[in-house]
C-alpha cells in the first residue's frame, strides 16, 4: 500500500511533501497552521479529501496557539484561522467542510483546552471516516466495472489525495483485487504532473499495471478502443451534479461521450456541495504562470510569455454516467439523487 | 519575421536546431544526408513541410557523395539514400513526396553531376514553392476568419514548420495583418512542447498576442466561449479528408464540434496523399518513453514506468470544417473536393 499523505503521530502533523515525489519521500513535521496553509497552496498536500483532513488538523494547531487566550478571544482567533485555512485554495469544498466540521465539534466547549481537544478528536474522526469511505467507494465503484477492463484516470485521486485507499484509485484497487482490471491508463496531467509523478508511483507500488500517456493522447486511445471506462475524482460537485475536477477532465468527459464510454466520478459525499447550485457557481482557481512556463526551474517557454493557468474545469452533469460515493452510486437526475442521499 | 528553420547558403545546408529553442538560436551546418536524417528523427527540424524541404536537400547531399560512381551505381546508391531519408519519420507524407520529387527531377540526367545539380535545383524549387504556398494559405484562410477572432492552434505549424510564413500560423499572420485577429491561444503540446517553445516564440517575435495554456485547458476555454476558431496544420491528409496531426489534435476537434466552433486544417497540397484512402491507413509514429518520462534530463515519472507515446492522431474528416491549401479552401465531401483540386 502506498505511503499516506498525512499522519498524526507524537502530537505532530506529518505531511508527505508530494512536490518531491516520485524521486524523494520526505515527510514534513508541521507544528503550525500557517505551514499547513503553505503546504496546501504549494500542493505539498493535495487532493480534495486530503486537504480537508489537513485543514482540520491545521485548525487544531491554530487552537493550540490560542490556549492561553480568554475564551471569547479564543473563538475570535479560531474563527479567523478557520477562514484563512478554508480559503487556502478555493475550488475543493472538502477543505471548508472539514474545517467547519472540526470547529463545530468544539462549539459547546467551556474551556480553550476542551475546545482544542474536541477539534483534534474531530480531525482524527474526519481522517478515519475518509479512509473507511474510500473502501466503500472502491466497493460500489468496482461493481460498475466489467471483467478485463482498462480504466483511464486523470490527475491523482488515490491514496495520496485522500488518507486511505483513494477515490478513483479506490475503484481501481477494488477492481484489481477482484480480478476485473487489466490495466490503468494514467494521463500525466499537466502542468503539475500528478498523473506522471503520483498516480503511476502509487499504482506501481501496488503492482497494478499502469501506462503513462500525455494528456493529448486520450482521444487517440478512445479511438483505438482501448478504454473501458473513465474514473476520476472531484474537487467539488454542485447540487445539479456538475463536477469540478483537475483541468483537462472536461475534455476527457466529452471524448468519453463521443465514444460511448462511461465516465465515472468517485468522491466522498463531502465533495458534494448542495449550496452550490451548478458548476458555473464553482470558483475556478487560477495558478501562477511558472507552473506552465518552466519545469524544475528550467524555462519551457519564452521569457515573458503570457500564460493562462486554470487549475480546474467543470464537467456538466450530462456527461457524468454516475457519481460513486461511500453512500452509494448516484445517477441522473442528480439534483434529486444527491439531495436524497444527503437527507 | 521569425528565423527560417532551413537555409541553403554557401553550398551548405543550415538547420535551425529547434530542440534548443527558445533559449538558444543555433544553426547547424549540415554536409551529409545522414546528419539530416538524425536531425529529422530528433526533431531538430520538424513540421511536415519543413522536413520535406530538408529531405530534398538531403538527397542532394547524398548525390554529392556519389558523384564519382558509375551512373548505374549512382542511381542505385541514390535510390537507397532516398529510401533512408523518406523513412526517417513515417507519418508526414511531405517527406517522401519531396524526396521523390527531387529524385524524379534528375531522372533524365546523363551524368552524375547533372543529376546532382538537377536535384539541388529541385530542392530549392520545393523550398521556394513552399514559401509562396504559405502566403496563399494565409490569404485563403484569413478570409474564413471573422473580425475580433481568437484562434486556437496546437503544436507548431508556423515559419519553423515550413520554410516561410507558416500554414496554420500563415492564416494567423494574414488575419493579424488584416486586423481581424484579437489573440492566439497556443497549447503547449506535450510531450515536446512545440507550442510552448516554438509557436509562442515565433508569434512573440512578430508581436502577435499569444496566450499559452496546457493541452488540458482547451475544453475550459471552449466552455468559456473564448475561442472563435481552431486552426492547425497537418502531417498527412488522406483521400477522404481524414487528417493526421500532432497528438492531441483529435481531442481538440471533438471539443470544437461539441461547442459548434469551426475546426480548420491548413496545409500545403503536398500534405494530401490520395494514395492513402482513409486515416486508418496512415502509419502513426510511436516515439521513445523518455520524451514523456523526463524533461531536460530530469525524471518526471517513476523509473521504469511504462509509457505509450504516439506522436500523432487522426481526426476523421467529419470534424474538419475546411482544409485550407495554397490551391484554395476545400470542404466536404472531401473525397471529391481533394481529387478535383489534385487534377
Amino acid at each position: 500500500m502506498s505511503k499516506p499523505p498525512i499522519k498524526w503521530e507524537d502530537g505532530h502533523l506529518w505531511l508527505l511533501d508530494q512536490t518531491c515525489l516520485p524521486s524523494k519521500v520526505i515527510y514534513l513535521a508541521i507544528s503550525d497552521s500557517s505551514q499547513v496553509i503553505e503546504a496546501i497552496q504549494n500542493l505539498r498536500v493535495r487532493g480534495a479529501p486530503a486537504i480537508g483532513v489537513a485543514g482540520a488538523y491545521a485548525l487544531y494547531l491554530a487552537a493550540k496557539d490560542y490556549l492561553n487566550l480568554p475564551l471569547e478571544r479564543f473563538w475570535e482567533s479560531l474563527d479567523s484561522s478557520a477562514k484563512s485555512i478554508s480559503s487556502a485554495r478555493p475550488t475543493a469544498v472538502n477543505l471548508a467542510w472539514a474545517v467547519s466540521r472540526a470547529k463545530d465539534a468544539a462549539s459547546n466547549a467551556t474551556t480553550t483546552l476542551e475546545a482544542a481537544n474536541l477539534i483534534l478528536a474531530e480531525a482524527k474522526k474526519v481522517e478515519v471516516e475518509d479512509r473507511a469511505g474510500n473502501e466503500k467507494i472502491g466497493h460500489h465503484g468496482a461493481a460498475l466495472i466489467p471483467e478485463g477492463s482498462t480504466l483511464l484516470t486523470h490527475c491523482n485521486a488515490g491514496t495520496l489525495a485522500t488518507t486511505g485507499y483513494g477515490t478513483a484509485l479506490g475503484v481501481v484497487r477494488t477492481a484489481w483485487a477482484s480480478g476485473k482490471l487489466k490495466e490503468v491508463i494514467a494521463t500525466e496531467t499537466r502542468p503539475l504532473l500528478q498523473g506522471a509523478r503520483l498516480t503511476t508511483w502509487e499504482l506501481m507500488q501496488d503492482n497494478i499495471p499502469v501506462r503513462l500517456v500525455v494528456d493529448g493522447a486520450v482521444g487517440h486511445l478512445f479511438q483505438r478502443g482501448e478504454i473501458t471506462a473513465v474514473v476520476v475524482g472531484a474537487d467539488r460537485i454542485a447540487a445539479n451534479g456538475d463536477v469540478a475536477n483537475k483541468i483537462g477532465t472536461y475534455g476527457i468527459a466529452i471524448l468519453a461521450q463521443a465514444h460511448g464510454i462511461p465516465f465515472y466520478v468517485a468522491a466522498p459525499f463531502s465533495t458534494v456541495d448542495l449550496k452550490t447550485p451548478t458548476g458555473s457557481d464553482i470558483p475556478i482557481e487560477e495558478r501562477e504562470r511558472d507552473e506552465v512556463a518552466s519545469f524544475a526551474g528550467i524555462p519551457s517557454a519564452p521569457e515573458g510569455v503570457t500564460v493562462f493557468n486554470p487549475a480546474f474545469d467543470v464537467t456538466p452533469s450530462q456527461y457524468v454516467s454516475a457519481i460513486i460515493t461511500e453512500l452509494g452510486v448516484i445517477k441522473a437526475p442528480y439534483n434529486e439523487g444527491l439531495r436524497r442521499v444527503a437527507d
